[in-house]
């Protein structure tokens, strides 16, 4: 009872600092300028790091692309070669302060949206949207259209964004994601209303903008509001930042990331270090676009369940009930999934509430054994990506419990 | 049955047209510009018209703040004295194709929406909303501060959006609408997310305008965005685009208005010319500002209740669960009343759909004969105005059945 008074007290502690989160938006950069340990030969990608010869399928054709994106090699078999003796480094977004959307690689120059944590001081990054075409790099896929688009990310709407956001002071980002989840938005697989929320924030930047630049300018706010998937990485960065802050509280068995590279599935624990627990992939049911079939269905990576870690994605579905065009099911069961979550968490959200369950917050805060105890597993919303790469659809999937046993276990091991 | 299968094919095609329309917003001119038979010394107000001295209240005091708004006299008394010889003349906003927020008064120099359904060629028109404060002329307050509020939509905000409509060729309002039900709009009492909608689709022409003009483009943006109604009065104008459309088709038994004065209640009917049929003020389910008690909620107007009349506001009410906030009530019983409107509807509108009702469409085409049949009245989403005049609150309100009765007992004369 005296070990779980003091689990239940520093769960509590994370909570708190989950709660207090006051993530601001205050720059757009290349990622080397400002994410420390970041060097020219460095490719970052989701999950819980890999030696290089793991990485297959559409993740290790990101960091391919990436590395060609970033002109560390002329070809993809001089990329390869590189990349099999280190000279080409690759690393975990995790442990630059990132986390990664589908294969997540980033590259020296790719621009990230530094977001501050007001309350606690840290950092959380992440880079951007690559568009509505559903071949993208963080999906698997390199080719010219791929690289012009990130082009034209990295040199029109990133610089615009990025003085906009500089000009403005930084953005609160809490303030859009509440009224966000009154929106139909759940902040993961749906970012409607934020990126309009977040448009209106920028709006007078954007004006004083089109003063000289008007053409940029319009290009750069049309890349916002394009469609339900750009203020994502924001939320993200929000997310990393939040639950950054309730990470190392000595005792606790909070959650606080989770992600998968293209061999597992993997958590971190608040009171556990920097240890990744691992295990099989989880489950999907997943609505397909149409000439898409299950078997096609490939996993490369993941680490936008940042959001469900600190009670967004699928702990908020019962908030976006539009979801159900995009990623099927219905409205009851989304309803059912998100009340189960709240078996499973240490409490709710003080700031992020449901409309449909009468404002209730948001379930937070994943506690490992509570999920053991039940035997529920955390809901998350993805986009699933194909055998060839790029989008084929988007899900919901249930983590597998054996990496919360892992963690269950070491958490007994290191807190007797 | 050969009655009622005329009756049938009757409000069939009233439902066609409701379907078909296609609002656009053309422009923004000051009423006496662009609404036949306006005149410099006409006054509009809400509601089945009276004879000047039955109107009471914060109505009068409205009709009265409009005429010195208009300089059309120095002071209360000189403008009571002309409005009873009819030196100013008031007429129903619907007898010049326009809808009325509250006690919905236009004047001849205030700026009005002008919005042309494109599949029929009708017009619609609504004037603007005043902003925040509580106190507004259409709550019946006029004093300096409503003047000073109402010069500035019509100096400032309205020849900025009038410039940016004008530039843009018009905008499409019907997919505006059709996404905001999908985040948590239901277009009466709440706006919210059309109204980001239409910044998105105006903002290429706010950034050019900013070019020369960015201080007053900046104020502009502002308004459309700053709380949930500023789109209302869009929404208000497409709907009455989309109803008159309806209007005039022999033998229909679909309502295309509804409306409040001070004193009533009235419906117009499609088959039956533009009699109003009216009866009692309906019964309000208020929930009120701190401060204030239900005794205070005074009637002084209202047709904005045309959403209603084309399957929105009330009709939509389980796509708008935020809503709770503002007007009281539980998610389930907004389900609740939402599904009952199906029983007094001719159909399903193909356009708006409900998310959490499994995209169905919103009970579309109110049928005066299922009104009386079911003993279910339509049910609307108001803003509710004290006895001293501004807006104490918000609430639902449910018609009462007499109009009803009244309009299909002039229907079997009529139609026999």
């Amino acid at each position: 009872m005296a070990g779980n008074a003091a689990r239940e007290k520093a769960n509590a502690e994370v909570l708190k600092r989950f709660a207090a989160a006051e993530p601001y938006v205050e720059d757009v950069r290349p990622a080397i300028e400002v994410m420390a340990g970041f060097t020219r030969d460095t490719i970052l990608t989701s999950g819980p790091p890999l030696p290089w010869p793991d990485y297959t399928g559409g993740q290790r054709a990101a960091i391919i692309g990436a590395a060609l994106f970033e002109g560390l090699a002329p070809d993809a078999a001089e990329a390869e070669a590189l990349l099999a003796r280190g000279a080409i480094r690759v690393r975990g977004c995790h442990d630059l302060g990132a986390v990664g959307s589908l294969a997540g690689v980033y590259s020296a120059s790719m621009p990230v949206f530094v977001v501050r944590n007001r309350k606690h001081g840290n950092l959380g990054f992440c880079n951007f949207y690559e568009g509505t075409n559903p071949r993208r790099l963080n999906y698997g896929v390199y080719d010219d259209g791929v690289r012009e688009r990130l082009r034209h990310v990295q040199n029109v709407v990133a610089p615009v964004l990025g003085e906009a956001v500089r000009r403005s002071g930084g953005i609160a980002l809490k303030p859009i994601m509440k009224r966000a989840l009154h929106m139909g938005d759940e902040l993961h697989s749906r970012n409607t209303a934020a990126a309009l929320l977040f448009t209106r924030e920028i709006l007078p930047q954007f004006l004083a903008l089109a003063e000289t630049r008007r053409a940029e300018t319009e290009i750069c706010a049309a890349a916002l509001t394009e469609d339900h998937y750009f203020f994502l990485r924001l939320s993200m960065a929000a997310a990393k930042a939040t639950a950054d802050a309730g990470h190392a509280i000595a005792g606790a068995s909070i959650v606080t990331a989770m992600g998968f590279s293209c061999r597992e599935f993997g958590i971190r624990v608040s009171g556990l270090g920097d240890t990744w627990f691992t295990g099989p992939h989880p489950k999907v049911q997943a609505k397909l676009s149409p000439g898409h079939a299950e078997d096609e269905i490939s996993w490369m990576g993941g680490e936008s369940t940042i959001c469900e870690t600190i009670g967004l994605g699928g702990f908020a579905q019962a908030a976006a009930f539009p979801l159900q065009a995009y990623q099927g099911g219905s409205p009851e069961a989304m309803v059912e999934r998100n009340l189960e979550m709240y078996q499973i968490t240490a409490g709710e959200n003080p700031d992020f509430h449901i409309p449909y369950l009468r404002y209730r917050g948001t379930p937070t805060g994943i506690d490992i054994f509570k999920v053991i105890e039940t035997g529920i597993a955390p809901v998350m919303n993805i986009g699933i990506a194909g055998r060839d790469g790029g989008q084929i659809g988007a899900g919901v999937v249930r983590a597998h419990a054996s990496c919360f046993q892992s963690a269950v276990t070491a958490h007994h091991a290191r807190y007797p």
